[in-house]
């Protein structure tokens, strides 16, 4: 695996149908990847994970860059998204970060207070998070211009609310108290956290990531009126960061269907679907304003792999004819996916999307 | 506590603003009850919970019942909804079900073929579940004509989908393989749990009911068009099977804002709206068709009592003015709610609601 220099950032893609659907180009076909493509549901990656835990592999470059490129070399997905993980913000931030097995990210400092949101320091991504900008040279160096790499974040209400939680939750009820209860610390909080993420995600884009999807995955936790104050107006504020950037940037907020015009006002490129939403209704109220992303339901490929492509081409169908589709999941891929359904559904749409575009 | 007779179930409600508001006729002010109100915020609830197990307490009709009044008595609701749990019925079906703390039901025999789909009983409620129906008739007499007692069941899909999955689950992955994979197996459950529903929540009325609630829980878990398929259908069975017992059917599906119009085609009276759903936006697609009831978000109740009481009248606001509205969260309570809040959300709409009525 070679090193990235700006070499590798400057060379051509030469599959960039996923860059050209962003921007509502032409393309011959629906690019597809999706949500956790370098993750528990392949061999290859649990041969790996096997041998190093979960945050090592995030912290270490060249473990990420290898899982990073696993779905490209394995599945013949159309772009790269690096492996890492949205919770290396907060710890970035001075959070004492675990992974607990089974529970997903803990931790153990959760914020209370306004002192603590007034000493969480500004990180700065080369030094604080100078691994993931390693990952990213070293997978575009690996991929060698086959695909592009997506970089990504977690919105900042997504992270604040970890932050303030301390941990996953179903309901997120002391991070909700705060927005409920004491709005003026959460803007404080939330401000903050957008300052660290666009100023992550630009540099990731220096480093060679071509696209950027900011993912929002606890915005359903809010209603609409507060998901626009607390989470949507923070996704804008960094969206609107990373115009200088000059890559496609796709906002996902699972659960938030609600809310499609509002995040189209952001002045994201591409907004992703979840399985909950109907991608023909979402494709009316957004028009032209962004592409589309999604939305096949990840449960879907429990189901025999003739299910799974017959569910697929029913994705296709939904959003019809036109540009402007990138075939997803609707949600991250779970881990226990059978391989064979995976690649039933790329070949269900790399054989029939054609017919929907000229 | 006395023992409840048919004298009960013929004795006069002296307060029935809950039942006007179900069938949309006038009240003075906005009735209020809410999901879980017999749960474990409640420290006199605490009390009982500490002596004995929650299965205990559903399958003993004087533990039941003094659960089921306390809220009444303690916080005066407008209604009282017996206490009990929504796992009995695949239990008298013949599952072997677990309580465990901390993780909820368990179910260690899953169902995952034909053979057990088939060989599920169908239970009669009044010797299956009779546990129950003698709950009902106790907290009649307990209640002794003060507010109206709810009965409730799970929806069909719901329980089906414990019943194939073995427990809660975020995803439920087992249960939806089922639903995109197995369709015909699919709906040979979900339609002998909703034949055991039916006569389940039927015995209810008899036994002294007065309104009947049904939760979909899991009905969000569903894109749009399985959910009308494998749950909504079954749902509507269920309703137009309880037309005979002539009280109101109040229909919750949790994030299912999507189907609104098609639960009103169910013929229920009531609409549960959870706190995802804007109610301005419910009522005016629902229309005259249904009561709404809802949708306080819990969460709220974890910030001051202030604020509380100022989001109580939000909600009041966003149905606005005219008849057909049952104040109640937008889900279950939740178990560490301070009830100072609670306190606080009741007396807001007691107050605050009559100029919402003529």
């Amino acid at each position: 695996m070679g090193v990235g220099t700006v070499d590798t950032v400057m060379q051509t893609t030469q599959n960039d149908i996923f860059l050209r659907a962003c921007r509502r180009q032409a393309v011959p076909r629906t690019p597809l990847w999706f949500m956790r493509q370098a993750g528990r549901y392949l061999p290859e990656y649990r041969a790996v994970r096997s041998q190093h835990d979960f945050l090592t592999m995030v912290r270490t470059p060249e473990l990420a860059a290898r899982v990073t490129v696993q779905p490209v070399e394995i599945l013949g997905v159309d772009a790269a998204i690096l492996f890492s993980d949205i919770m290396v913000v907060p710890e970035a931030m001075g959070m004492i970060l675990h992974m607990v097995e089974g529970k997903g990210p803990v931790l153990p400092e959760p914020i209370r207070t306004r002192a603590h949101v007034e000493a969480l320091p500004h990180p700065d991504p080369e030094s604080a998070l100078g691994y993931v900008m390693g990952a990213i040279r070293q997978t575009r160096g690996a991929l060698d211009g086959r695909v592009p790499l997506i970089g990504f974040s977690g919105a900042p209400w997504t992270l604040a609310a970890y932050m303030v939680e301390g941990h996953g939750s179903k309901t997120f009820r002391r991070a909700k108290a705060m927005v409920y209860g004491e709005a003026a610390l959460a803007h404080a909080l939330l401000g903050r956290v957008a300052d660290a993420v666009g100023d992550y995600l630009l540099a990731q884009a220096a480093a060679g990531a071509q696209a950027l999807q900011i993912f929002d995955t606890w915005g359903g936790l809010l209603p609409a009126p507060e998901f626009a104050e607390f989470s949507l107006a923070y996704i804008a504020r960094v969206v609107s960061r990373l115009r200088e950037a000059n890559v496609p940037v796709i906002v996902f907020c699972k659960d938030c269907a609600h809310s499609l015009e509002a995040i189209a006002d952001t002045g994201c490129d591409v907004i992703g679907i979840d399985w909950g939403t109907d991608l023909a209704e979402a494709r009316r109220r957004v028009g032209a304003r962004c592409a589309l992303q999604g939305n096949l339901d990840p449960a879907v490929l429990f189901a025999p792999p003739e299910v799974a492509a017959r569910h697929s081409v029913d994705v296709l169908e939904r959003f019809g004819r036109g540009e402007g589709h990138i075939f997803n999941l609707g949600h991250g891929i779970l881990p226990e996916t059978p391989v064979a359904s995976v690649r039933a559904m790329i070949a269900a749409v790399a054989d029939e999307s054609p017919r929907y575009h000229d």
